[in-house]
């Protein structure tokens, strides 16, 4: 099943190239800033959704829909830092993400298919790093890599875009518009073996990062695993997966584009409205 | 006025040795892991507060009643390194907040007055790190440091523990229990000026940390002007100002308390109860 939110907040079904709308088949009109799939997955009831008829709900074409991110606002968004090996080599990086572990992204740096990227400096490298992003399913605390595939309700294709300044990892991630994510959630069974995806990322038509899921340190087990044994995760809470090799700038007016083998093809642009001086930035000059 | 939440999930004012119960006149029952007093700033509503006539309402001595953090919950914890000059150089710290900007928290590592620190790692130092927290009113994006303080709403003790690990800065400060909060949030106008409070924090009995907050090298203003230019900052979310020199290890049966003037007294414990050895964490031996 592929899930996505619209952007007047509807919880959709995706069907080829339908959109079913099975928001108020669930009850999940009205459910705030966190929208309606992140409500259905704090509520425990994503069982439902394999138990309503589809053929009895509104259907309109997809083409016809504006997408929003699946989850606008997550509990959490983990990442992943140095868990390709070939990224490790072109980042001269000693250690990997079993020495580093995991960073924290701002839940409120989540954009959708379609919506731009905005550039926070005019004078400082950003970055595209395009992922496999894991949305957890349920409440899990301690879970070893043997049952960590039972707490992942589903994958989408993300963005972990990265300013290369002085700051702390969490800053640089957590921009406004940091994360762009969709174009849908696939849910696991339907996704099959997310250890094995073909990845592929384009910025500004040209081919940057080629993978496959195979090749990550952590798997994605380990991943939900390692992150389990740190913070409790919540349902809704999302892991970016890391990215590979090809990470390189991106300026205003550049498409970029990641599709994950059967989860989609998320597509954003670059801005560089409202980018300022580095040096302009505030407390710039608070030099102790 | 002084805001507490019980761990019943009540709303409580504190007035001396009492507790005003405004859950019901405010309409916040059943508000869901986030906890009452996110859902008023949520909403908007936080005036209400002032509008309530306390001396109609359940009133019980706060003796009897067992508090839970504040925010049990919040949307973000954001962080603050090297804030005081004195840490920094405990450190030895090249640089200050002015080069790194903020880190970010796991908001699944809040507890609250008397629970207890669980300690990760058997065999890696855990510090703690006594802290000024500022908690956010309404939604701020890009606020000048001259507006920064009309978007606060209040301020409380917390905790900022971390791990002395390999692993990164969010890791190592986001394990579960790792922000302590409390006892109570102040509203802004009863705290005064914040920025000219001292601080102090004791473990085992033995002062390790005393400062005031005039010493910080981003004001509350400054930190919250960064902040919101990095990420925009919503009701309810707490950033946690840094700490100065002083910073230690702690071990089981520890009492770890932060004072700050005005503000109250946030004792919590410390156990090793389900420590692990750091070479036995998961994915420890995914050396690629």
């Amino acid at each position: 099943m592929r899930l996505a939110t619209s952007q007047d907040s509807r919880l959709l079904v995706i069907e080829q190239e339908n959109a079913i709308d099975v928001t108020a088949a669930l009850g999940l009109e009205n459910t705030g800033s966190g929208g309606p799939l992140l409500a259905l997955l704090e509520s425990g009831a994503q069982h439902r959704l394999t138990q309503l008829d589809l053929s009895e709900l509104p259907l309109l074409p997809l083409a016809d829909v504006q997408l929003a991110a699946p989850l606008p606002r997550p509990g959490k968004i983990v990442g992943a830092p140095v868990n390709y090996l070939d990224h490790k080599i072109e980042m001269s990086e000693q250690k990997t993400i079993a020495e580093y572990g995991v960073f924290l992204k701002a839940n409120s740096s989540v954009i959708g298919p379609g919506d731009d990227i905005r550039l926070p400096y005019s004078d400082m490298r950003t970055d595209q790093e395009g992922e496999l992003g894991i949305v957890i399913g349920r409440t899990a605390r301690n879970v070893s890599a043997a049952d960590a595939l039972d707490y992942v309700f589903g994958y989408s294709p993300i963005l972990d875009i990265t300013v290369r300044s002085t700051e702390d990892r969490s800053t640089r991630k957590s921009f406004d518009t940091f994360s762009p994510m969709g174009p849908w959630i696939t849910t696991a069974d339907t996704a099959g073996n997310a250890d094995a995806l073909d990845l592929t990322c384009w910025v500004g038509g040209e081919e940057r990062q080629r993978t496959n899921t195979r090749e990550l340190i952590f798997s994605i087990a380990d991943l939900v695993a390692y992150t389990s044994h740190v913070m409790t995760l919540h349902p809704g809470d999302v892991i970016a997966s890391g990215t590979p090799a090809g990470v390189g700038p991106i300026v205003a007016g550049h498409r970029v584009v990641v599709e994950i083998e059967g989860l989609g093809r998320l597509d954003v642009g670059v801005s560089d409205e409202g980018a300022i001086r580095y040096a302009d930035r505030p407390g710039a000059t608070r030099n102790a």
